[in-house]
């Protein structure tokens, strides 16, 4: 996908409103009070069909009316005009159109079909839309406000597809001192999307980092490269989206229809485009805040300093089960801290100031700097009533805001991340820490939040490429067919023949050695119908189970393989679906009896290559299991990275598979070995 | 325990302060300024041992010169001089101390003993202590205010082991709309523990919600009972504590060297007592907001009402995210619905209003009363825009502050708890909630964060009585002497026979029939050492492994079973193990190697019931194991409780068992089997 050129959006010589109106119930009304505000920086055009004179501007009842091109158009007319309102603004010369209109793809095919055709008009004019069903577009860097409200200005970019969310992550984002360089709001996404939107966003001086609230991401593969590439210019992207749960998939579809993925896969694809997922506004608001000041660093390690025992046990716990970790000082930082505090103060992380503030609040500044200056701490978070000393009397109030100003530049100095959380956070001294940067909290809870975000959060790592599609697209998903498909990726298999009578398959026992296992061909569920016999341990065994199968199922033929023992490792299963947004999405998870019971699984977006595909295995809740529990051996986890990266392969050079699993992968100390395989082809039934 | 008269700490007739100061960076200074407000109420005496006046009252050197007798004392002297201020005060006629004095247990065991000869002084003359090392106490009903800091009035009884994190929850409470109807700082709980300040409580008329901050329990079971009981009489009890992390234990040993519980065992113990144990000061007090107003309620079944998709998908993403659901609604809910709201609106739960809002706001209150209505939905989170709809005009500002204490009244009636989150939570219709008493919050996070907190919460569970100690306690620990007191208890073990030879045991091994288990006995961990040797199959094989123990080990005898199959069922653990503070703590498990790997365990204060143990078994993840996966047969629950309930008697019945454990516990479709049992006594080694 090419960049699109965004500057008539962004950066418009000229603006217009098609649906300019005085009535203050209509949003024709509320977009043209904001573009007015741009007056002195570009003409601003206010249209009424009526010929009316809108907010005190000469009347004009159409395009045509403007003298010279107009850039960038806004239509607020009912949905029946609005074809023709494009016309009329690509014949005035627009390049770029914001379609406020709402009555599209979102009420159904109808409507989809008419801003299909828009769509194609836009593009072949060479034009960009955005939206329809949107509600504008800001850029501070370029003095430009074409939406219904205005926003403060700073350094975050906003994509939103809902005006309220919009709206209330700029709250939070303002109230936490932050404003933003650009806002789009997305809409329908019918031309411009959010990857193109991203894009752009990448190439913007003024941006420093994107805030994304999005419920379809359109191409997903296209959104992923976006972001990653917004990741790998610094400028962190954070996702805000919907879908973690059933109902809110039964609620999207309601009202927008819109294709939504597993929120799994929504993961997979954050993963490995390096975006911060958050789950609320607030959230959103909170990390923003914090990458904003100390970018993408590692943070896993924190140190807690608390001034009081309560606050210090209540942040650890509160750290520690957001998933961080609250390690133990190495022994010479703790006695390095001692003589920086009184005699009661704890000093193993969590810190407890334990009163030192009261005697000489210079502690907290140089405890931090001792703290950070391990190598064993990447983050630190304070909590607790720093910005209350001031209470304490005026030389104390003093002191306190240059403590404060020295612990915002000790953090900076270290290039580690500090949070404040405190119950003084309205004080003079947090708003020392504010405008130096440090993020400020009122709950301790959202402190250790946003610093669990950044955790969690990954370098964005390139897809591999996909590799070329295979010159023969699959025809056959028999047993035999999708066992040889994988060997030839790479995927060991316990020895096998292809057999077709109960002779055959004797001689092909006798051959593999027992125990042996019969599977019949041709079937896709052949488990579920008796089309598997294990632990055949003699001939009569092997004849009886191969008639068997005859009689019951007449396959077209048998596969006798030899039996692996399973008590010999452990089993996983590896499979890769088709995603209708990211496409295929390999998982990995804990197999046997215990994938349905743990649902102990971890996906990642396909193909994985050997190293992300031991990172699965590794990320599994289980995964104690492989390294050798009890006196086992471990598995050799090697061998079960290039299998898990041979199969996702497969899948990627054969876009007409829909679905394929290798379920169980036995993991042994030995090897990774495929116990069986099943493939679903496009538009092939699944039962 | 029998509960204690505080009336001289909380309604005292007179007080007196024993360290008053005129210098404005003491205690003795600021309680003596709190103490002031009192004096309509009561006599106040400003106690300085210089004779100086403090404050403008009139001078007194000591107690001895105040006429007649002082309830209430305060006693904020250095620490050498506290003992000496006791018994000033109790020959004043004081009935109850408040020890501000800091400087005793919490320095060593020399502070320990001091503070134990204080206690035993004090309880020896019938009067209380609050303390040492305490901020005082506070009865809004009585005028009570005696400490450093005053606290707005309300419902809320506080009781609390810090100082900040009372005035952080109280920060976080005012902001709510609610205050205090009592506060106690508990201090180093000399001689009033918080299970006695809750006993106070419970009794008390004024207070309706009981909030803890908390590190020490004192005696746990007391602790449990004062707070079921709390929980029995309406009033819910909150607890904060630490020591859900290795850091926060560590950081409380090293601030006051006290006897810290695991945090799944004060799990277990708020589980028995119906307490909501929450995460943070914030959580505490939004929980507490909405308990005040809804009382203990089922909330589990959130019906989620928003003004836009957006908010209608992260609401609804939010509240499942915390262990809620968010169900369809019933096709007829739906249906009635439809003609309340616009085409587009979202129906089937989330509701989205889809811009219902703008065009007849009263569509808050008539969804509402239809969702409250059913039978299938326990409470309600409206999140989006309401409180900002007057902004558009004059008539919606009205309108929406008459639908604000509609909806108010709506959630009342149906007695089904309502919580609000809204972008406009400064505005007038949230002020209208709020003061209807329903809790509005400005992130949807810290609304369906409160009611998460409400759905975990159980019922106090009385606490089966302790059956009677044994006649005899234990003495051997031996497998066979274990399995016998098992077994005595109701246990099912297999067959087994005890011999001394491998002659008796090949005897008994045909007795019992192949295959057999042989286990050498007087050791403690005998797999360990290679004292236990599983599927041994015939005579041979039996006498060989006699030989082999007796050569290697030399045990005083055999145990010879009869060999479970471990594949006709699973493995659990169970175990019980004495806590400092909470006693006996029986713990349940998915056993097996995944016992260490997946960690899925659960705990609840021994003795348990059969049907208690039943809950435990269901609250494992794995639990679906025991219902029969994949065509398996159910294992017998019922036998698995009985037995569980058996194994928790024999724990408690023996006080000398500090712990044991059956580890299998094999469930099958038949019977619960224990395999191996293990019982550790009091001093003995344990390995």
């Amino acid at each position: 996908m090419t960049t699109r050129d965004l500057t008539a959006l962004f950066d418009p010589k000229s603006v217009a409103v098609l649906g300019a109106s005085n009535d203050e119930t209509k949003y024709g009304n509320w977009m043209s009070v904001q573009a007015l505000r741009m007056t002195g920086t570009r003409p601003v055009y206010l249209i009424n069909r009526r010929g009316d004179s809108v907010l005190g501007q000469p009347p004009l009842r159409s395009l045509a009316e403007v003298d010279g091109a107009v850039d960038l158009v806004a239509i607020t007319v009912p949905a029946h005009s609005f074809e023709a309102a494009v016309e009329d603004a690509l014949a005035a010369g627009a390049r770029a159109i914001v379609g406020v209109t709402a009555g599209f793809a979102e009420l159904g095919p109808e409507g989809r079909a008419l801003q299909d055709r828009v769509v194609d008009r836009v593009r072949s004019a060479g034009a960009v839309l955005l939206g329809p069903n949107c509600l504008g577009v800001i850029d501070s860097t370029t003095n430009l406000t074409f939406a219904s409200n205005p926003l403060p200005g700073g350094r975050v970019a906003l994509l939103s597809q809902s005006g309220n969310m919009a709206l209330e992550v700029s709250g939070f984002l303002q109230s936490r001192g932050h404003g933003f360089s650009r806002f789009a709001s997305l809409g329908n996404q019918a031309d411009l999307g959010v990857a193109d939107l991203i894009d752009s966003c990448v190439a913007h001086d003024g941006t420093d980092l994107i805030a994304l609230y999005c419920e379809d991401f359109g191409d997903g593969r296209s959104f992923v490269s976006a972001a990653a590439a917004a990741a790998a210019a610094n400028k962190p992207v954070l996702l805000l989206t919907v879908g973690g749960s059933e109902a809110s998939v039964r609620g999207a579809q309601s009202h927008t229809g819109a294709l939504t993925s597993d929120s799994a896969v929504i993961d997979a694809a954050c993963h490995a485009a390096g975006i911060y997922r958050v789950t609320s506004p607030r959230q959103l608001a909170d990390v923003a805040a914090t990458l904003l000041t100390y970018g993408r660093r590692r943070v896993h390690r924190v140190a807690v300093i608390a001034d009081g025992g309560g606050h210090a046990g209540v942040g650890s716990d509160v750290v520690e089960a957001n998933g961080l970790s609250v390690p133990r000082f190495p022994t010479a930082l703790s006695t390095a801290l001692r003589p920086l505090l009184p005699p009661s103060a704890g000093v193993t992380n969590p810190v407890d100031i334990a009163g030192g503030g009261e005697q000489d609040i210079g502690c907290f500044a140089s405890v931090l700097d001792a703290v950070m200056s391990s190598a064993e701490i990447d983050s630190v978070l304070l909590t607790g009533y720093f910005g209350g000393y001031a209470e304490y009397g005026e030389g104390l109030a003093r002191d306190e805001l240059d403590v404060a100003a020295r612990i915002a530049a000790i953090a900076q100095t270290h290039q580690k991340p500090l949070v404040v959380h405190t119950m003084h956070s309205a004080s003079k001294a947090a708003r020392v820490l504010i405008d130096a940067g440090v993020p400020v909290f009122a709950a301790v809870d959202d402190a250790s939040g946003a610093l669990a975000v950044i955790d969690r959060g990954t370098d964005p790592r390139p897809l591999p490429s996909l590799p070329g599609t295979a010159e023969k697209p699959l025809s056959s998903t028999d047993y035999w067919d999708a066992r040889e498909l994988f060997r030839a990726a790479g995927v060991t298999f316990p020895e096998a023949k292809l057999v077709s009578d109960a002779a055959q398959a004797r001689a092909a026992a006798e051959s593999l050695g027992y125990p042996v296992v019969v599977k019949a061909m041709g079937l896709l569920h052949k488990s579920d119908v008796g089309g598997v016999a294990l632990g055949l341990s003699d001939p009569h065994a092997v004849a009886e189970a191969v008639e068997g199968m005859r009689h019951r199922l007449n396959p077209p033929g048998f596969c006798v393989e030899a039996m692996a023992d399973l008590n010999s490792g452990v089993e996983i299963i590896v499979g890769v679906q088709r995603d209708p947004r990211f496409g295929p999405v390999a998982m990995v998870g804990l197999g046997g009896v215990y994938t349905e019971v743990l649902a102990d699984v971890a996906f990642a977006l396909a193909p994985v290559d050997s190293g992300a595909a031991r990172a699965l295995l590794e990320s599994l809740r289980a995964s104690a299991l492989f390294t050798g529990l009890r006196g086992r051996a471990p598995v050799d986890l090697d061998a079960a990275a290039r299998a898990i990266a041979a199969i996702t392969e497969v899948a990627v050079t054969h876009p007409e598979i829909t679905e394929l699993e290798i379920n169980p992968l036995l993991l042994t100390p030995d090897h990774a070995l495929g116990l069986d395989a099943r493939i679903v082809l496009d538009n092939q039934p699944t039962h």
